[in-house]
């Protein structure tokens, strides 16, 4: 049961690694110098590599930054230590890496997927905060790695090398999936429509902590709600409130309109649905009638059938209200992600290797305890789609508070477990 | 200054007719018994008459009741008194009536405008109201003459019986116009649009009372306001709200978000505006989400460029609020009035008569005292437009209550000054 | 299995009762000619009875008739044949029977309900539909047993009898409640307060139908829905929407935010919940400021505590709308049911008791299939937080059309395997 | 007519006032670089001096910056050119200054009114703008000379200069009120409340330009609105809209019906009234319930009565639709201001002094040309209702560009005309 597979030596390099990551935070679609790295390692280990246009379709991308953060993000990387050969692929924002381990010998493809951007938060800076302690805050104000992704893409390149050091004992085919942007959910769609998991076998997704700790493991969460992100704005005409009240086309009252009908959109009797208006911005000046509104709006469903119930009536909601006070509206989708149950096989598979590790005192086959969304759900639904197999486990860590807490960090020793139950799973699978 | 020229004896029969108008109360093109009496009593006189599609476009009438009403309201007032030689002609509800004097003498066109509606209201029935001390009260459940225009009917026939008596000493041509439905403000533009006055060079109407007493007189009232009455109609689609709450398409949140949206709807910088849903009926039990909304709505400006505005605005609201909610909308224009200034030069030339008779003690040429709308305006604005000249007068009444009013009642006495003033403008305008 | 238990003779008696109780349908709290009736019966079968106060609370009878609708109804009861030596004791709405059967032997205290009320619908009136080719349709306009009630109320009889034919088999005490006015969810409540369950063991509410065919049994159904029903009055300020808007307190304004409000109470993470508004009546005409808003509310919630939460949300929205028009609001509680789960220990008791009964083909023990709500809920929880049993049972019965269908009907001969049933279980409970 | 009673060197004096003041604008209540010169000029000019506390209720000020940026601003004041004696005295935002001229011979008490404040707004640095091509743009970001309040106290001190000159020809009690806040109807109140017109008989308050070109006078503005600025904060409780979405208290929901309500409040049939929200912002993220909204609102009304309705009703609506969503709500009167008519009497005796004056090539009694509100009228209302007489003139200006705008700027020569018909009235109105 307990037999060691994997090289211990890792931790101190995948410490090592996530420290830099973590001082060197990247939110969405921006992660330039992290890619750099991680595709200059990945090619040093002898991995082919895809990236950019070879495995995002552009269009697909949701809630990109503009032109001028991409550019000025562009300038930093390349101040900061970025890996100056490979750093110009990722220029546009287009930051994602396959790497393809073929083995020659007969078997299943396999994938496993690891995200890389950081939060827009102000990591805290005090005492008692270890990256703060240990000097590896993060350099970029309001970017923070307080989801654990800085783990993710270091257990990534750690089972990469493992993957590599064992060629010889795997069979098939297996893919490294590196994503930008998963935070807003943002980033996935992008990949599995430029066709990265077409030929998929089973698809493994992992993420560190989220409740469990170390030393735990589950092998299928099934509780990810079906999501979606728009940022929505209202254009009317402004004039003067008290002189011409009749020239203005009130954006702010179409914006109240539509909030108390988005709010007002009927529950659905299948199951579980949200909506929220998060956040809205109107108007100049006391006495102007506003002009503009911009709201940020989130939709979700217990399935993606009922979160495209709610995105539906959402949209008519915003389209009559701007109607009614004669103003325009315009609605970005900027991030959106399905439901997804993990695939009960490929659940009881991984339960039963993860209960090898040597790592784990306690393995989960089932959760339901649900964060919220994640865009993993595309690749699993894709797979599934096409008669494979998919899931998403939760390797147990400790954390020192929630996750998207400006005080979160997590238990670096997790890291090590991940590879292991991750290189078990490559091991058994590619050769079932 | 006191010299008198008409025929009092006309009193006697002017209170007769009221009286048996008053008791017999029809509403807005049901005026099908008193048409055929006024369309009787001048047909004798020797009046040639145009009745019915030759003075009214029955597809720009507003308000219309049902064909069931109007059928059966035919048949009650065949079995009730109405003169069986001409009722035919007022079958469909097209009750309105034009008399033409010709005098064959040159001179210009003046036309005279009488209404003839009651109201839908329940007339008391206690003493102390003379209509019921005297028993002429209205045999018609909730329709009552609480407006005069049993008294204005009145008034058309007499003076249409002084002008042919007198009928020497005229020149040009008169006409008197008897109209349905102005309660509502539905009847004038139908007639209007058949072109009764295209041809006429001075318009003349005239209400009693409207809190101006016995013995004053007001040559013109200017303080009308254009206004549009709208009935609503929301369809959307029922389903158990406990069940099925998806399935419903709720027309009483979209009534509700119109209503907020009608009543924001801004000020205008030109002048006073006015809006009001003033009823709403919607849903059909507690368990339903509702299905229907019904609403009725009244727009009002101080000009009729202002009340165009406001509606303009209401269509928006409406068509915006349906489609939030995904129901469909439809609305009726029931009745639409404008904003008319009367001509200056016949104010002065109608005061100027006024101070002549001997029933007047006070005249008074302008007067903005608004008491709402009135359809007359149709009239004024299309004679106006032509280079005519337009007024519409008060003839002073003490009265037992307010307009509209369970208890209304005016001083019959009234109606004779009536007469005098405007045989006295005939006489003086037609060879001016 | 199969022995036959009960004397199928009462089936034709049943069937007699049924009909003239659907012939005569009487709505909640007027149920005077069916409880007399019932009283009747009850005391010739031996049984002494509790009736009126004795066994309801007067003030937590909830959505009562007015004072002249009960009145009228008694007339027409003492006129229609009612049992008039026990009428005079319903005569104010107190229609609940309570009959007791103490067998002398020591044993549990075990209780049965019976709802006796109509439905508030007009009952087709063409052919095919039984109880209209039968010649039993309903007397009354609006009225009409479309939920089984009658059939219910005869089967308690029935029931009544075999307990009483059998008595020496039996031990305890046997409670036999017969209710008034469970649609709406307004009479148990009262009869709970009266303390008709406060010392029962056992206690066992049933239903016809529901979707389930005759031949089968389903031993606990768990899907009732916790609901609270509300009417509103919103009382404004008429004022002259024209003349003196500004006077005007706006009920209908008032309505209309309070009904985006509360559509817009936020879901609950813990399980479903509802919110409907579904009649509103609003407003005296067009050209007046509505003065007072009628409306009918409906919440549900799939726990007791969640139906709580949205009531509490909804009388401060209530509450804030009124506020915020400066109109008055005031809220009537008219019927509210609670969530509960059969006793698990019963549920399994009663199914193996409906497997040895020869009228069912099949035989369920627990189903959650429900969108509606139900008052015995009331008796259930209130016996469970004494530490006794209870639990909802449904006995098939094929249907003509839907429950609160003008084309409802049942399957008469289910009936008799309803006696059944509740003999067999009042015979193994009450000596367990 | 055209006697040159003033000294025309003034004019050099009153630019170079004028163009520093542009250059240090400072905006309501951090006027204390202004008032400590204005102070250390008129002290030296010989005026006894009232200032701050003597002057000015301080919790009768509206809108106050906080405390930190007051600090800040006085750090800035004394680097930055401030009179140093003078400038601790209006260290609190206590700006206002009165100088009083005892003439020691009988007389009336004359008061002029000068207000100093600039606006938030960033001034045009671009070629064609004189202040920036003569290199007296404001130093300070975001503030702006954009309402010639510069001129307004560079003209008071050149009038203080003129008095002092003349002291001999003058008789009675003349006093000079310098003014801090008034933009945004912020300051006037609180120099009212501290009693500095008690005593005054007549008050005569002027502004440059306002669409009246250079050479023209006018001297009754009676066109100002009453007006209420209201900034208000909802402040529920934040939580995980996905997760616990019955947690959160939804601060935009309650302001999204406020909004709604506010701008339904009903017209007034006495007058022209006006409300809008110019701003809101609310909201801290998208998936996270919004705790707060904070909006800017402004009333106007034709009369004070129309705009307290506007008020009252506005306040009722804010409370009840805080009550709504269970949020706190708190309003803050950052600004008001009245309607008033200037006195007849006086407006007479100005304009025909303005006619005696060599400046003006046209002077006109009486103007209601007026989109906006002045505080100057809490002055000019509490000398009339002591049976003193007011007014409010205008000096024409030509502008490069309107009011407000950032390319606001004025004709200097127009201060020696303002000095000029200021000194005449003092003149004739002191010993009359």
């Amino acid at each position: 049961m307990t037999e060691k597979l994997i090289n211990e030596e890792l931790q101190i390099q995948m410490v090592s690694w996530r420290r830099d990551l973590h001082k060197h935070a990247e939110s969405g679609f921006l992660e330039m110098r992290t890619a750099s790295l991680v595709a200059g390692r990945l090619s040093r280990l002898g991995y082919p590599l895809k990236m950019a246009e070879e495995v995002m379709k552009a269009d697909q991308r949701m809630g990109m930054p503009s032109q001028e953060i991409l550019a000025a993000h562009y300038k930093w990387a390349e101040a900061n230590g970025a890996d100056l050969e490979w750093l110009p692929n990722f220029k546009d924002g287009m930051t994602g890496i396959v790497a393809v381990l073929e083995t020659g010998r007969p078997g299943p493809t396999l994938a496993y997927r690891f995200d890389m951007d950081a939060l827009d938060i102000q990591e805290e800076m005090a005492e008692g905060h270890i990256p703060f302690d240990q000097g590896f805050q993060s350099v970029n104000a309001d970017k923070m790695h307080a989801c654990a992704h800085d783990g993710h893409t270091s257990i990534g390149l750690g089972f990469a090398e493992t993957l590599m050091s064992n060629k010889e004992k795997l069979a098939g085919t297996i893919k490294l999936i590196f994503q930008p942007a998963e935070e807003g959910t943002r980033g996935a769609k992008s990949m599995v429509a430029a066709g990265v998991v077409d030929d998929v076998d089973v698809f493994i997704a992992m993420h560190l902590g989220t409740g469990v700790p170390t030393g735990e493991f589950v092998a299928g969460n099934a509780g990810f709600l079906a999501t979606t992100k728009l940022d929505v704005v209202f254009k009317g005409v402004a004039s003067h409130a008290g002189g011409k009240p009749e020239e203005g086309r009130n954006a702010l009252m179409a914006a109240s309109s539509a909030i108390l009908g988005l709010n007002g959109i009927p529950r659905h009797s299948a199951g579980a649905s949200r909506i929220n208006v998060g956040v809205l911005n109107a108007g100049s000046g006391r006495n102007i009638i506003p002009a503009t509104a911009q709201m940020k709006i989130e939709t979700r469903g217990e399935t993606s059938e009922i979160n495209d119930y709610i995105r539906t009536q959402a949209f008519a909601v915003l389209e009559g209200a701007a109607a009614m006070y004669g103003v325009e509206v315009s609605t970005d989708v900027v991030g959106e992600a399905k439901s997804s149950i993990p695939s009960k096989e490929l659940v009881e598979t991984l339960h039963s290797i993860a209960q090898s590790s040597p790592f784990f005192t306690k393995t989960i086959d089932w959760s339901t305890d649900s964060a919220g969304s994640e865009d993993a759900t595309y690749y699993m639904e894709h797979v599934k789609a096409h008669g494979g197999l998919a899931t998403y486990c939760i390797v147990g860590s400790d954390l020192a508070a929630g996750h998207h807490n400006e005080r979160f960090d997590f238990d670096e020793a997790s890291m090590l477990s991940a590879v292991d139950v991750l290189y078990r799973s490559a091991l058994k699978i590619s050769k079932a």
